[in-house]
């Protein structure tokens, strides 16, 4: 038996849940309350030691980090989400790389002062606005050459980035996206799969 | 031909330079002076275009990002620097994702701080300090159990932590690694690899 530990509003959980989702996998979702701070009680700590969310237990293997979590589970389940090739994995594993440290952290900056309701500074926003405009021309260079990030497959690059453009779509960032004709036409395509539809509806 | 664009003094070409070397492949380095800018010169930008070190050409193939350059890397050359069970692989990759979420962060004020000599507020350094002590209690416990970070073998989850260690160690971080036995006799296990004293020496 699979268990997900983790919310099915949590970005991180997210990419979980969209792996499982196109590798049809059944599992059950144990949903940890982050607005109850169940995240930080000792249950979950003892899974997560850094209090965070996703975690997993697959029969006896446990392991948390939600990129980590969609390696293992793509790669126990079908292996599809992977390219075949060293350059497409190589390619896969530089882009998530990218959103790692040059998307998500700015793109959380608008989600966090417009939809969770965490005022930022308005420096912090304008940094934000300068980084995820570098990191989108990137994207939209790549993304004119190439249907999905890492090539011509979707791969858990692309579901990576997905979970966070989801939400800055619906704040001010979206002005951002919509000057970049090759990202927007990538989200438009990953985020009309029924997979997404049923991870983020 | 391969081609490394970096420095040997930047803690991401050295997770590279580490993997190289325990691979024994050959390589070229060409020197990008970043005490001179030349990271964001335009032939840089036009490899790397976030203007960060450092970057590879392996024939015809360009890449970048250290954790997915040494993944390619090992996997080209040898495989050896990877577990060959998936659990082995998911914890693997369950550290590599720690260490750059919870742990390079933290440890790299410090190397501003007293060997970069850019200057941090004592409220950054105090926080730093904080996340540095959690991520090394998560260390503490896993090495107690297993030799290395993802199990009985060397892997890239260990080179990821190396360069960050090895200039904590000369700031008064050193205090907070000598107090996490188990994290102590990895490090100077691995700190001792002739690879490592070449990478760094």
């Amino acid at each position: 038996m699979l268990t997900i530990f983790g919310n099915p509003l949590s970005t991180c959980t997210r990419k979980v849940l969209m792996t499982l989702a196109e590798n049809e996998t059944p599992y059950e979702l144990s949903v940890i309350d982050f607005t109850k701070g169940e995240h930080k009680g000792e249950a979950h700590v003892a899974r997560q030691p850094f209090g965070r969310i996703p975690a997993l237990k697959d029969d006896d293997f446990e392991m948390f980090e939600s990129r980590a979590m969609s390696r293992y589970l793509n790669e126990k389940f079908s292996g599809k989400l992977v390219p075949a090739d060293a350059r497409g994995r190589a390619e896969m594993e530089k882009w998530i790389s990218i959103e790692t440290s040059e998307f998500s952290g700015h793109a959380m900056k608008f989600v966090y002062q417009y939809i969770f309701q965490r005022a930022q500074e308005p420096a912090v926003l304008e940094a934000a606005t300068k980084g995820l405009e570098t990191t989108l021309d990137v994207m939209d260079a790549r993304l004119a050459k190439s249907a999905y990030l890492a090539g011509d497959a979707f791969t858990i690059a692309d579901i990576c980035y997905m979970p966070y453009i989801g939400y800055a779509m619906a704040t001010p960032a979206k002005d951002l996206f919509a000057k970049r004709p090759h990202v927007m036409a990538w989200w438009n395509k990953i985020s009309e799969r029924p997979t997404w539809k049923k991870v983020a509806g």
